[in-house]
């Protein structure tokens, strides 16, 4: 049978009989459907698939150690959201997308440590308890934290600035699932836009702005892991988050607190800036039958 | 509004309301519509997700002067026929894949010409006449033809074999219209494997193979260029071609000619093998008003 608009899809369907992973197979079949009905819809020119093969080709050429153009052009397009959403637990702490700059290992910190190594920006007090959804606290759960200084870049974006994993810091919960480090308050800061996904953002009057946040992916055993950030509310974008990540349960008061003994456990002086971001892990679930 | 499994979609169309361009607007709107129907329809996992990232990022890293990865991935998902289809005119001569390998300027020859530069392979003698779909013989049409050699590679994949250009030709027809050549049958040939589209047909069971045929970009004034490929009547995978670009109106028969006024106008001795095929190009629409 010729290859027509209306048999396309199905003879492209059809070739992927023989792959022998089932999950291989049955997204192929997904992405043939929904890319064929979306150039269908569109009827791209010749000049149009050039671009956009153009435009694909760049963005990858753009991907290097320490910059992942495709994950931006995932984020600017709420895919990265997406996917966070639908893996979370409707009965955890809500999930936001992992975003560009968790390519290195945090370095291991004790708890109360800083992970502004640079002296420079407002300091503040991260702390929080991590617990299981029915109020258990979890003892030994592992928290992954990182934030862009108050100029707005990360670590990795300056390697000329050292010493290195500043912002960053892998700590552990006490027995009773409590945790807190010492850092900065993080800032708004732009998307790289110097590459193909900031001529989009360009191309379609969006800004490049992300609200200020302290990202964390929390786990524990037994747990499912969950990827989020704390975001400081107030901060400029916070209703316009240029990547879809905020949400309303994940905002965070980064406070003045007069609280002597919190400053003693902390090892700070009051009045001093205190941000609360209290972690909850859904249960993983038991393999069906 | 939280940004959820529901309201995803809504949010990042109308992140593109204040686009410029009208055009690019309907397809981003379009493209996050299907991409994210994609995305709800196979709930990928945080792995399976990185793993598509990394695919699309080592597809752009294997782009480079005379290597399209993207057009191959295009290719062998059928992309690339539905566009060149949805751009044809049923009118006309049936378009087919451009393909990945049409990346120099061919040069220019005269009718006649041989474009085998390397005296390898079985010759023969490619003739035709390019009309307008109402018959009329069209003087002056433009006929940019590329073809492997024997062995199934094209000059740009044999940069070391001299003289460059070998299996390309820019013709332009008589004054009836018509156009010959001289050259060698094509063979059948793997598209290149040794990428992540290598890696993609590997894991699906498909094989690379394309059924042999000698490509065309034909153009005229006043009419819609073509760009389609003559297909080698009885070449292996002609029912299975890996890119999906086969089209029964297309396959031409390669058979041997005793016909000695051919032989003597096209400059060979009979017998020998003729491949004729005539290319309809449609009139160009009239703008809507």
């Amino acid at each position: 049978m010729d290859f027509t608009v209306e048999t396309a899809t199905a003879a492209v369907v059809e070739s992927f009989r023989n792959t022998g992973d089932p999950r291989l197979r049955r997204v192929l079949e997904s992405l043939t459907r929904h890319l064929h009905d979306f150039v269908r819809d569109i009827e791209p020119t010749l000049e149009e698939w050039e671009a956009a093969i153009g435009f694909l080709t760049a963005v990858g050429k753009q991907c290097d150690d320490t910059r992942q153009e495709f994950v931006l052009l995932s984020d600017v397009l709420g895919v990265s959201m997406l996917v966070e959403t639908l893996n979370g637990d409707e009965h955890g702490t809500e999930s936001t997308v992992l975003g560009p700059f968790h390519m290195t290992v945090s370095p291991r910190r004790e708890l109360g440590d800083s992970i502004d190594l640079l002296g420079t920006g407002r300091p503040c007090v991260t702390s929080g308890r991590v617990t299981s959804t029915d109020g258990t606290p979890l003892p030994g759960a592992e928290l992954d934290v990182w934030q862009c200084t108050e100029d707005g870049f990360y670590d990795v974006q300056q390697p000329d600035v050292q010493p290195p994993g500043n912002g960053r810091g892998l700590f552990r919960t006490d027995e009773e699932g409590r945790y807190w480090f010492r850092g900065v308050i993080p800032s708004h800061y732009p998307i790289p836009t110097d590459g193909p996904v900031g001529g989009l953002l360009r191309a379609t009057g969006r800004h490049a702005y992300r609200p200020a946040h302290i990202h964390f992916i929390a786990s524990a055993d037994g747990h499912r892991p969950v990827t989020t950030h704390a975001f400081v509310a107030g901060s400029p974008y916070i209703d316009s988050d240029a990547v879809f990540a905020v949400k309303r349960g994940l905002i965070t008061d980064f406070a003045e607190s007069y609280d002597t003994e919190d400053a003693d456990r902390f090892g700070v002086t009051a009045p001093f800036t205190h941000a609360r971001f209290d972690i909850v892990l859904a249960q993983e679930k038991r393999a069906t039958r």
